[in-house]
């Protein structure tokens, strides 16, 4: 059974902690983290406050933001344990002063009480050395069926495209229910055309389903939706417009 | 039975056209288009290409671009029949010369060679009388489960949050695949990501979603992610980038 040790008290961390304890394959041995109060998803003696307790695990993940990756390598530098991080856009290189390491990186989108399809979810996996990568390949082919070796190069532009997919994509759908919100009609409306939208992209390229005024440069009707959005709304549309005319007519 | 004639032979009129025949309780009797030659999906003897004979129906539906509705608006001043057009963001009063005008507005984004789920595409109605508003409201449930009448107002505002949830969200959909085709990465990878961003707008505001580098002024990441993008894309990422910063933290 593979021992792992896991860093972190956050929205990823927290989900990984559920599905590492929910594996039959997999023993968490150790969580750390730097709040005084375990987490209320540990179970009982799992939640330790002191980095130098991740010392007698196979592995020890790293789930933290980013930027406190290298300050949580830093205790780390003296244990003989793959030690991986969990980061999209964050090189292997920051883990650096320890010897063993590596990236397991979910695509996904973590948020407390959304329950997360680990066996679906893409694991993008990296690591220093053949064998350390092969223990990481094991680990996440217990979470997922969905487990891809990628340089770093291929994680950061698939980090930037996440970025469109998801957090653009969601803060335009906050602008669409903002909108049928101030209409007095509910955004439930609009849930079979956005089901269309990105289940439509699944099959073929967005390019070729691409419909609307912006495309066929319909100035009247992009007037009219204009009458109707906020300054920093119609600022946004007219960008996003402009967009799509370009990318359609140059 | 209620008959019905037809006006257009673009994606919407060819989507409603094969919902008409299906039904076995709304007579299709009459298609009319500029095209000479009838639509493969035409039976025989349906179509036409001459306005006059759209008289002998209980209803005349206009699926035409919202410029040209007008134009064929003139050509049926003298007919007494319900005429109704199926635009989002056009007036019911483009119909003027009309007696008795209406609009079918359905809620969708209608393509060739994909099929609509026409059960759960709401569809938007309104008349300039009770009894026509009947007749549109009798039409429309034998289509769909998801009638409303809503005021002119109301549907332009729909058709504006439409423009966000489908054109904006399906060209940010088409930069992602861009990305990770030039990374040399099945889309697929992402597949799991956006299905969660759209089916979790269905339970909440996606406002309270949203994640990510933008939000948290994460300026290091966002550098990072501009390092890979083209001139155009980067553009793009930095004013969605600025909006969602703007939107969590002002």
């Amino acid at each position: 059974m593979m021992r792992i040790a896991l860093i972190g008290t956050g929205n990823l961390a927290t989900h990984l902690a559920a599905a590492l304890q929910n594996s039959t394959t997999i023993d968490l041995v150790q969580w750390i983290g730097r709040k005084t109060t375990p987490p209320k998803q540990a179970t009982k003696g799992l939640y330790f406050t002191h980095y130098q307790d991740a010392i007698k695990t196979d592995l020890c993940l790293i789930a933290v933001t980013d930027d406190a990756i290298p300050s949580v390598a830093e205790q780390l530098i003296n244990i003989d344990v793959l030690v991986a991080h969990t980061a999209g856009a964050t090189s292997i290189h920051a883990l650096k002063p320890i010897k063993r390491r590596g990236v397991l990186y979910p695509l996904q989108s973590f948020k407390e009480n959304f329950p997360v399809d680990w066996t679906s979810t893409p694991i993008c996996i990296e690591a220093t050395n053949p064998k350390d990568l092969k223990l990481l390949k094991t680990l996440a082919s217990q979470l997922s069926e969905s487990v891809h070796q990628i340089t770093e190069s291929q994680r950061l532009q698939l980090h930037t495209a996440a970025v469109f997919s998801n957090n653009f994509c969601n803060h335009l759908i906050g602008v669409s229910q903002h909108i049928t919100t101030k209409a007095a009609l509910p955004f439930s409306l609009l849930h079979p055309l956005l089901k269309e939208t990105f289940e439509r992209s699944f099959l073929t390229r967005a390019t070729d389903l691409q419909t609307g005024p912006a495309k066929r440069n319909d100035t009247l009707t992009q007037h009219k939706h204009l009458s109707v959005l906020s300054k920093k709304d119609a600022e946004l549309y007219r960008i996003l417009s402009q967009s799509i005319f370009n990318t359609h007519n140059t």
